[in-house]
């Protein structure tokens, strides 16, 4: 027996996400020698299989998912670690059986760690982690417990510090790994070094400097079969108060002291706290809401549904480096393209040393930063074009992922994210103050327009970059949308 | 008649220069109606041709170094207006030949202009000018007078002096257009877009940001047929009192208030003058000289010659922008690569936030502008290695000219200084102050190398980038130099 043993119980292991990221993930984690050497996997669901079973089922998972290619004596040596419960998590009898199975496979080791990921509809949160204080089955003993926990984090404030009191409940918040995929992106990982490791950004990276800073994570695709539940939250809380606050937080925060969890996430909260607070007034006035068209004639849509699709937004961080300097945010689905960008727009110089009229407008600068598809960063600057005479031109100076590293340099977030929580390195994961404050920022507008039955959302043709009320809303401040990332140099004009 | 009409003269026309610059750039420079309707170009030089034969003459250079597609019939229209006259600079009756001829050609044209270029060699200089007073072949009539002076423009603060006497006696400073082809070069006037069209650059562009700043002009060629002059001058005559100190200022210069004439060069006076004065012996602490191995071997080399082939200099900026930034200058033939670049490097981000040591050093950033051949620029920045942890490698951000603007775009810099000189604006070409304060820079090395018998230059391989020496003088200051242009970004590492 080992001197320490460590097991992996996927609670809802039958479900899409383990088939397709978790196992996947942790096979190549296995194979990358980046997990622990004796590491045992335990899935536990409503569907009766046997351990052989849903090893056959979790081998087409990685063979359909994994970017590895796969050595078939591989998959069958890791396999051996890979077991089974049947059960309901609302019944405290078979999470009861699950820690039966659980201390049967660890055995007398040493010490046995437990890391259990809720992979689960959110309707069932409270009853499992009822039932798993009620067994024990998360109690440290020998080995360290924690919990590693998918979105939704509640659908408002209130219903978030609910589900916060029941997760504390149980675990402690160290314990506890809330996980936004985003934050294990490569690219979402670089926006740290960018700004931190590099000397040339970081004195330009303040209101004296910056015009304003827009973030799209814009989606192609319809709601499609997720419709269902989509409708009933909708983009402020499937992509707003997640992952784009968390990439502002980002690109706004101050220097932290180091990379360790809480020098990190106390300077994005500090971020988030700092975000001007709305009236649910002032809220309306600051966000657009729009449906593609067709989105109610969708699949199990409710025909008077008024969820946005599609949400622009403009906010205010009130810190001494970036008052006055809209950040907007955008999201969406069914629109021109799958893109995430980060826009960084600087102030215009000066216009007049060219021997430009005084009101002529120079192009200004800009900073993209490319999280997907076309993962990198570009830089557009004045060139002169070649020729008599002094006339500029906005040309990109740019630096692709893939051209640098190769095509298949970049991880899946999940195998990054699953990584640290073995390792105990919470840095990545969400803490629950950050959750709530992410929350405040977004209730006033989900308030004024749930509560409203005046509320009308926006309409845009699908394939297009949404509507034209979020034109208009950048058009107040004398901005404009800017996509760059996927373009190529040619198109900049 | 036309009301004005335009004469360029050339004395020396038969040289290589007025063969494979002068005309195919002002045929060029007709195609494409950058130049007066009504020009005229008249040749001067010892050897006896006829109009036709000139034209000839004319007509090979065109077909080999234009890079215009040539249509014979458009050479046709325009050799028409090309002329030449037999005779010696230093025989007043010849000049006075050249003006008869001149007025006849005129006739009774309303103004008539006259562009006097001189590409002629400086021992000629005094008798020409002088021979061009006694004829009044300049004397300012109906039209404008100019003259365009190549360079050498001495060989010393003395000499220069000297010459720029000889010169005002026959011209007005604002009549004479001393021509470093270097600032006709769009890569260089791309600097001053790159400086003062972006808000990026310009707030990180001062001591607090800059660790040192590299400017490096390398031929790949050896002294070849040029050796018999090239010993007599050397590399600080041929390239550092000019193109490197002209690119020098354009990197250092403050904003000026405009870039008419006076403005800008007013700006790079300034920066000259700002560069700390050596005495010779502090001089040749701060220099490398170095020949090549084979260059005494040369044909035409004096077999004990001292003259280098190869320098570095270390210069300081006393400003308040740049107090305390290394400048580093270097230039030599036979050396690995025909590459012109500046290089500014940044100082050093704080290195402890991603839990280095504390004595870990960051690669600093940097920003390569690249001149020639392989236009554009680099900025290289820090970006996270993909995979677990954050380790950080340098990759570039890149632009190249030839990708934005197609493989034809860059214009030959005589065409764009020769539309220039017929335009009247002298802004890229050098003022007799200039030239006097860069004598003055250079002067201490000059004497403290050309006056000792002790002084020896280092050697270095061909093929190389010069002497341990010259990487032993930036090692004083903990800095080595970059070559980073002409290399694609997966060298870069």
């Amino acid at each position: 027996m080992a001197d320490e043993t460590t097991t992996i119980v996927i609670m809802g292991a039958t479900g899409d996400l383990a088939q397709r990221k978790l196992l996947p993930a942790l096979f190549e984690l296995r194979c990358n020698a980046g997990c622990p050497e004796d590491l045992r996997v335990v899935g536990f669901a409503r569907t009766e299989l046997t351990d052989e079973a849903f090893r056959e089922f979790m081998w087409k998972g990685v063979q359909e998912f994994s970017s590895l290619a796969i050595h078939k004596h591989e998959w069958d040596d890791f396999a051996q670690h890979l077991f089974y419960v049947t059960g309901s998590l609302d019944e405290e009898a078979d999470i009861a059986a699950l820690g039966e199975r659980l201390n049967a496979l660890e055995g007398d080791s040493g010490s046995a760690n437990r890391l259990f990921y809720l992979s689960i509809s959110p309707t069932l949160f409270e009853a499992t982690l009822t039932n798993m204080k009620a067994t024990g089955i998360a109690d440290e003993a020998d080995g360290w417990r924690r919990v590693v926990i998918e979105k939704p984090f509640g659908r408002d404030l209130a219903s978030a510090q609910a589900l916060n009191r029941t997760v504390h409940n149980v675990f402690r918040e160290d314990q506890v790994y809330r996980i936004d995929h985003y934050l294990g992106k490569e690219t979402v990982q670089n926006l740290m070094v960018f700004r931190f490791g590099n000397t040339m950004f970081e004195p330009i990276w303040n209101r004296q400097y910056v015009e304003s800073v827009q973030i799209t994570v814009a989606e192609e695709v319809s709601v499609g079969e997720r419709a269902g539940y989509y409708d009933q939250s909708g983009v402020i809380r499937d992509m707003i108060q997640n992952h784009l606050l968390q990439i502002l937080t980002m690109i706004a925060m101050e220097p932290p002291s180091g990379v360790d969890a809480d020098s990190l996430r106390n300077r994005k909260v500090d971020v988030l706290k700092s975000i001007r607070r709305w009236t649910p007034e002032e809220a309306v006035k600051n966000a657009v809401s729009a449906q593609y068209e067709g989105y109610l004639s969708e699949p199990n849509i409710t025909p008077d549904s008024t969820t946005p699709s599609y949400v622009a937004l403009r906010l205010y961080v009130d810190t001494w480096r970036w008052q006055g300097v809209p950040f907007y945010l955008r999201s969406g689905k069914s629109m021109s393209d799958k893109v995430s960008e980060v826009v960084v727009q600087f102030k215009q110089p000066p216009s007049v040393m060219f021997g430009l009229a005084h009101d002529t407008d120079l192009n200004p600068n800009l900073l993209a930063m490319c999280l997907q598809p076309d993962e990198g960063a570009h830089l557009r600057f004045e060139v002169k074009v070649p020729g008599q005479g002094m006339t500029m031109q906005s040309k990109d100076m740019e630096f692709h992922y893939d051209d640098a590293f190769g095509e298949q340099a970049i991880a899946d977030a999940y195998e990054r994210l699953l990584q640290d929580a073995l390792q105990g390195d919470p840095a990545l994961f969400i803490r629950s103050d950050h959750i709530e404050e992410a929350w405040r920022i977004v209730d006033p507008l989900l308030q004024a327009w749930e509560s409203s039955s005046n509320h009308k959302p926006e309409r845009y043709v699908p394939g297009t970059w949404g509507p034209a009320a979020a034109d208009a809303l950048l058009a107040e401040n004398g901005h404009a949308w800017i996509t760059v990332c996927g373009q190529h140099d040619d198109e900049a004009g």
